[in-house]
């Protein structure tokens, strides 16, 4: 909870507008530790929407387009140092590339993009950018995650050799894109989501989470997907082998149609040594056992809890953080980078968000699955 | 997650310098939701110390003292609409008063004072104030809480009998405050905090929530305090039984020795046709069971909750909200009911917020408690 | 899991006709370790249903009454060696005193008897008698409660400060003794049952459980008992604060007037340095916590667990043994201490169950709670 | 818990002797209910050591070997009427067939045989024989297991989509079969337990559960299965993707190498309606999700709960029933399949238990899931 050592960075935002979900997310995400000040936005691909929703927002620079918006505020001595990019995933390249192309920093909603042929595009911008390009696998975010993966760094579970990782939904059991869902109907649509359903929505958050948390690297996958809700053309539910250098193997599961789960993105990591278990929507725990002694559970900012969890903690154990203060630890990390970045300096130590490698990572997770699934579960190397 | 009509409102501070802990959580509760903006302070009883935290936080307005602070704000164009105090429980009179008088809206942590005779004296200045008084019982903010208390008001669970409240803790199993804590120091303090330790601290929210909740008027208690750790002047564990009006009981349980305990506030309630059973360390969970159907668990959002929850909430079930949340909701209800006020309207339906009526109630259950204590636990009409 | 070194003992049975619901339990229990054989019976009061009763069970040996039974039992040589008493509460004593008398030894279903006075004859019987009384205060047979005593025992939580103990269901929330319920019509007839409801009923168990745990000694206690139910004439509902020697405190909850609850009978108890916690409803597990470390999980012959779980479990952890299993354990300790009385020799060591003192100590909770309730929960000595 | 028309059946055993772990199980399971009397056995293949645990259980007729003891008993006019295999897996077929020739109904621990080869032989005999073949998928026995297959039946989740299991455990994360464990030392052992590791001790239980529940009929599986303990002849692990008639799909994942996970039998079945959870180590609850609803936990004889549970269960709701009891309740219902032919008649309305078939199926599943990972995890037909 330290202080600004000045005022909060200037922040922009693409996508958004009334009626979007993660929009709001973002917003408060980069408000609640102060680092960030909303002045500009495209918030909607549709003008007057956009212009409407920046009204309600009390935003004063809204803007026609992406387009419009970089160029005026790459211009401006008060321009926007960072922009938030929060459309669909096919809407992330063009905004992205723009902004990068003029230093400006882009904090980018996952997946990276619809296609890899976009993601490949980005990428080249990207490294060729003086800027930063932060992407929001926002569960990396969470203390007891951060806990984990310095537990499995130092060795307390010994060689890995099992990751098990899920994502289980119910929203979409029954046809809600055809039933009004303005969420749905993009998320299942090939043209504004890519070509991954489940796959891409929540498959890429377990996929990353296991590699964040692991330190793993994959090698190959088999997936066999389904559509089980008939009409729809992506996929719902996503049944995954994984292998990874060293040996070690994993299996993903990714679903929106279980009734009876929510968010219930949940990972166990096994090794030599010790097994860790962990699951979002009971976030402040995290269960650790030292083969051959009782099951530990390691609360945030609790006994046994270490600096990399304490430091994306705001209040002493026993007072729930959630999905926001998770949210808002990615925008705390970019701030950090941001600051860094613009001092000339090295980011504070131990400063960690996924990055453009993360995404690439994640469309190739995606097209990987789509392939493996189309030769009947074959292994495809990643 | 509607955006504010206008600019945000002027906030100050009192209290909350650097190493204080509930400060924080007020700075953050204020901004999550955009409605306040911290412009001026007077940070701690030691000024050098007040404006050090000042020019951390990186706030202009830095006042020696709150006298001061209060006269220069009242008179400005720009001056704080409202302010924040979050000091010690025997430095909330004094600014409260300071701030009412001068037609201020104050927003106090609780327990409302640290003596009755000041809680006393802050009413009749409350009273005759045009300013809204809003004390932080913060528990009260969580979803689920207003969803369990909408279930009660309609009818869900039949007439109450019986309501069950603990809040444990751990944290002062040995004796902190000899240790260097200043959390323990002043909280274990009788001219800091009051008559009251366990019981002033952590039981005055079990307290307000049981009755929040059951909506039950509480007739007479009869309570057991111990001070476990030797040389500890306050109780640091409460034993209470309590009797509501038309016939319900119930049990209170306040400790801060009980190993394994972080924050275990947990409610019970049972009325003739049902139940319902809520604990904030899991806050997005309720569990209703409606007398000889299975029991059901109702989520944020999610299947069976209503408005009086959603309006409390953020984002869609499954993603947890947690204490930050919650404690940001009761500065959301102030922002709709100080803006209501300064509109000269009545807030929007559902404003729901504690007052200084349950401050008083608070102050009168500590000072019951240690009467009964005192009397060997005999009954105190309350 | 050893065998027995000779054929089972032959046990005889008064009370428990069809019908009956701790007969069942008591005859499987019995019979679960091949450590007893159900050889005579007088399963019920009125002798057609006694004989029908044993028909069914296809028991040989049915007697018209208790008295015939010991009567006959006393002088055959291939007698009953143990009776188990299952009757309603006010006729323990009766046959008791006529097993007891002739040398049977008698395993007794809680609590004591009806009346103190009748408690106070048997426990002069007993007293004169070479028979072994053993009381079915059954959860005293857990695996894990065995562990926690012992934890206990061995200073694992030092200075024991705290015992929170709670036995709450919800099967008489409404008037089921009206509606055709044997079990609540003798349960909530004081004619039968006695002076307590839920206090003797469940209350009794609770209290028990405590004390057997924590090893303390109670002193005093203070009780606000109510029957929510119009027209029940013993309590549903007990509120009882309790004080131990040494200084330590408890509550104890009993009440079957919670919809949501089953058999939710939990033991809390804290020390000067650490704390632990059971639930009957999830048996196997006990939770740790050292002050200061993270939680510990400790399950039935998992890591952790010692000797004295080890001894009444007969399979591998992870696989739950159960209500039935505890009482067998009872049964296995009588057993064990029957054979050692008949071999004039000591029990093996550990072996334990509960004994006349506790069930004089039960009928004294009971009547303690009454008398201090009728006093408006004044304190009563224990 | 309705009583034995006439005596107990007369039960021999095959295998169990000092030091096994199952045999005991069968012993008690055998006994808990007064169906079956253990008179007979052949209880290790050496005899000095079968007539010495006979010896220490009280059993007068000890042979020598199982050929002995098929031969005399089916010629006493006292002798065993059925008999427990308890044998390692490639002990079953050889007793199973001997007995069974001779008309005595066989109850024999899962997997069936250690190849198939065997399993072939031992179906030819069985289907050829007037005895009955029971096979101890003890899970099955579970009450709120047949709960959850009478609600699947009964159209409660609509089209069943997916089947999610896993039997996870930590016992061989370590090379516990080089360091005296003789369960380690059979159960590793390709010539004793047959080509699958854990697949076969502990896969084919989560499969034979997700068949039993779901009702559906398997296609094809693709596995991928290792040996992560260096030395180790059979594997240890098991990831397993499944394809069932009618399009449903799910995961199983068998393991024996994860730290903090006793006996982690856990299924999940989701439909178009609905989804149910239910997991062995708390196996009095399931959870059913009505989409759109909130979840709902039915309790063993609880709200909910139906006849199919109710007539494997013994008491009331609150009381843990365990595995123990399960497995107890597939010797029941071997007792009333036995009892019915023995009276030429068609067993009770509701009585099931595994058969051959359900044997057979198992070790098509281990065969399958070696013939898949040897192909890569190619898809197998089942």
């Amino acid at each position: 909870m330290s202080a600004p050592i000045r005022g909060p960075i200037r922040l922009g935002m693409v996508g958004g507008g009334e009626g979007a979900f993660i929009g709001g997310v973002h917003r408060i995400a980069a408000r609640l530790d102060g680092q960030f000040e909303l002045v500009a936005g495209a918030l909607s691909s549709t003008p007057e929407k956009a212009h409407a929703s920046a009204q309600a927002l009390g935003l004063d620079r809204s803007y026609d387009d992406f387009t419009a918006m970089a160029e005026a505020e790459a211009t401006r001595a008060d321009g926007v140092e960072a922009v938030a990019i929060v459309t669909p995933n096919h809407r992330h390249a063009g905004p992205a590339i723009e902004f990068l192309k003029r230093g400006i920093h882009v904090i980018c909603d996952k997946p990276l993009t619809a296609t890899m042929d976009e993601a490949r595009q980005l990428a080249e911008v990207a490294r060729a950018s003086r800027a930063l390009f932060i992407l929001t696998h926002n569960y990396t975010g969470y203390p007891m995650v951060r806990q984990a993966r310095a537990m499995v760094a130092a060795g307390d579970l010994g060689t890995i050799r099992l990751v098990q990782v899920e994502y289980v939904q119910e929203w979409l059991t029954e046809a809600a894109e055809t039933k009004g869902s303005k969420q749905a109907e993009w998320r299942t649509d090939p043209a504004r989501s890519g070509a991954g359903g489940a796959t891409g929505d929540i498959g890429t958050h377990a996929y990353n989470l296991a590699c964040f948390v692991s330190g793993l690297e994959p090698q190959a996958l088999a997936a066999d997907l389904s559509s089980f809700v008939p009409g729809r053309a992506l996929d719902d539910n996503a049944h995954v082998l994984l292998r990874f250098a060293g040996g070690a193997k994993g299996m993903l599961w990714a679903s929106q149609v279980a009734p009876g789960n929510e968010n219930g993105l949940r990972l166990r990591v096994y090794g030599e040594k010790g097994g860790l278990e962990w699951a979002q929507e009971d976030p402040n725990r995290l269960w650790f056992t030292p083969f051959g002694e009782p099951k530990r559970l390691i609360t945030r900012n609790g006994a046994g809890a270490g600096p990399e969890a304490a430091r994306m903690s705001r209040i002493p154990p026993g007072h729930p953080e959630g999905y926001l203060e998770a949210f808002a630890n990615l925008y705390a990390e970019a701030a950090r980078a941001i600051r860094a970045h613009q001092a000339g300096e090295a980011p504070p130590l131990g400063t960690t968000y996924p990055t453009l490698a993360d995404g690439l990572a994640g469309m190739r997770f995606v097209e990987a699955c789509v392939q493996s699934s189309q030769a009947n579960a074959a292994w495809v190397t990643l």
